[in-house]
């Protein structure tokens, strides 16, 4: 199926905001075979508006649009469709009693901008918004569909994924039900990853689909089913999610779509064990991805961000011997970073960082980018070097996500391999 | 004058990466008077291109594209602008040793894709790409104007601000100059901002323009003028930057658009000041803000994330005392937090946090979103309370810009008011 994307916001053609919604649903409707033809980005304009969904009917039966439905610019967009579809603008009860549940719900009052949500065409369907005052509006014309959504992202988000989408599919596909599972895979590359599951992909009914989403250091697994039978599907996406498993093993390390951070949490918290982090390099960038994810504290206590070589040596016990050795970035700094910190913090496990971030500092036996960490969990310690190109912020980002992928690897029991 | 933008790539549309490009764009030609028409996002189709520039030229007399000149990509793009504006596809020497010039500056070996970049339509003038290998074209026909730019963020960027801007205003104002200069102002809103620069705004030449770009805790200030004699130019934006400081005094924090961490950082070096930084709800983000500017080390030695309470007790030697009297979310505490980590990492200066980020933990006394933070100067200490709305990130960065204003504000002898 082809769809197009308009996107209604001055916000967006002044460069103040930057459109998000439009790569959002392509993520999202691409794995069912669904594709976008193209994307436009307008003014808040009636004119503007009514050629763009001219232009879109002309090439897709379907055009998906977000923004234009501010309470302070409800003078455009919904009167625009109303001319467009016909009818008239109605007061909606049941809008309107979904608008102050959630305005309720935000602790604050109704005013005259959020009681004018429940105006909306009377040639519409609504969906009501769960997350927001705006509401989402289906149209219909000529076997064509136009849904209209608001511009902030969280409402279109959730709304596409809780509403939207299925309704969609169930409209193109006559009362099929869809699901998908999430898979993250670590320790192995996209190629050999693709290798390892060509069978698999080859023995998946047409009904189903196995979308690669790569990002540094792991893989994220999308499988899609879509079947009219119900049991059916689940059935299937269990059989097949049973197989995902039997095939990738230990390197599937969450079922879910989660940070890298949660899911080592997860472990953490699972095992009652604590973690510290002593940090040179990614100067307090695990840390924060750590305290990213709300719950922490059951597991996480704290870090030394040791910057400076000093507090490496005063707090962190490292040997002044071993730096005059070795160098600040190498193996038996970093090693003794996570002793240090799991004695100082009396934690059971901890991860470090020590290397050159850039753009100075390189040397030509440690250029920008070399990067050592190490692990400990219980006994063990385990630790390795990086080499990252590019810049300072990547450098950090990168070794960031291995060190936390290093210490996975220790309390899944894995071999470290990357 | 109006322009449109369109943005050529398949992995935009299948939502793998965002265009960031036409935001750029707008931002940088809508100080100049100059405004987005629309944005469209097309796949790598020679017919959409062809189909997007008519639809583009139908409307405006100048189009800007970003994309579709990869070197994998190259059989797309160019031909079609060859058809278009008529011409063969030609070897162009210039291009050529620009192309071997980029690769070599980059460490690398010239391969047949790269070698590839040299052949150029010959109805098209070349503005060579001083940091990439895809070169920037720039079309003309019947008084219209089409330039071809990379896709690469950093590369359009780069040779925007460099060449296409000052060509384009150039062109479409016979030869004149144009200068802008960004000021960072902290310690008022807006709109009270907007208020007191009115006479000032006023009496500006009509040659010359102010733009407000506020960001969470600041706001840039963005000057623009344009002239034909480069030498009045200059003086006048020197008098009208020198008004500006008159005005607002030390409200502004800097002449050049850097990050807050950078200002701060650039005080502390200056004065040969060292800092420290004692982090509980922020968990690592100041540290990350501060660690993310290149030559950090010069003044920051680390941090303490106490995301523990006994950390802040053992390390820090915040009182147990105090933690039961007033909470650990509390004046005393934050207070007691960056004496602490001054004494402990042997620093002149240092932050501190002690908050609820959020989504648990809130108390009817103290809901989530509420941080107490501190700065230390030397003798100084100043503290403040903040409540932020919204999500767990938002929090920490809110408080994370703010507790940064703080120090800044103690580090240039202002009052502290935001």
């Amino acid at each position: 199926m082809k769809y197009s994307i308009i996107v209604i916001g001055d916000e967006l053609l002044i460069g103040q905001v930057t459109d998000t919604n439009s790569g959002w649903i392509a993520r999202h409707l691409t794995p069912w075979g669904w594709d976008v033809e193209w994307v436009k980005v307008i003014a808040d304009d009636s004119r503007e508006i009514g050629k763009a969904i001219d232009e879109a009917f002309a090439v897709t039966d379907v055009v998906l649009m977000t923004g234009g439905l501010g309470p302070t610019k409800d003078d455009i967009t919904k009167p625009t469709l109303c001319r467009y579809f016909g009818g008239t603008l109605v007061h909606d009860e049941a809008t309107a009693r979904n608008v102050e549940w959630v305005v309720n719900q935000r602790h604050l009052t109704l005013n005259d901008y959020t009681r004018a949500q429940a105006m909306v065409p009377s040639s519409c369907r609504v969906i009501q918004n769960q997350v927001g005052t705006a509401p989402i509006m289906w149209f219909e014309r000529d076997g064509k569909v136009l849904v209209s959504m608001p511009g902030v992202p969280f409402e279109t988000e959730t709304m596409m994924e809780r509403e939207v989408i299925p309704q969609l599919l169930r409209h193109y596909n006559s009362h099929e039900h869809i699901a998908y599972r999430t898979f993250v895979v670590v320790g192995i590359i996209e190629s050999l990853l693709a290798m390892r599951l060509d069978e698999f992909e080859r023995s998946l009914p047409t009904t189903m689909h196995l979308a690669y989403l790569p990002q540094p250091g792991l893989i994220r697994l999308r499988l899609n089913g879509i079947m009219s039978d119900e049991n059916e599907l689940q059935a299937a996406m269990d059989f097949y999610s049973s197989r995902l498993h039997e095939i990738l093993g230990g390197a599937i390390v969450s079922d879910d779509d989660k940070p890298l951070a949660q899911i080592v949490g997860e472990r953490l918290r699972t095992r009652g064990l604590t973690l510290a982090t002593a940090e040179s390099c990614t100067g307090g960038n695990i840390a924060h991805q750590i305290t990213a994810i709300a719950g922490c504290s059951d597991y996480y206590v704290g870090s030394v961000v040791s910057y400076d070589n000093q507090i490496k040596i005063r707090q962190l016990g490292v040997a002044a011997d071993t730096i005059a050795a070795h160098g600040v970035v190498s193996e038996p700094v970093v090693r003794q970073m996570v002793e240090g910190v799991c004695g100082l913090l009396n934690t059971d496990c901890a991860v470090s960082t020590s290397g050159i971030a850039g753009p100075g500092g390189g040397t030509p036996t440690k250029p920008v980018g070399t990067v050592w960490m190490a692990a400990k969990c219980g006994d063990r310690v385990v630790s390795q070097m990086r080499h990252y190109p590019g810049t300072r912020d990547r450098v950090i980002t990168r070794a960031t996500t291995d060190v936390l992928l290093l210490l996975l690897s220790l309390l899944d029991g894995r071999d470290v391999t990357v």
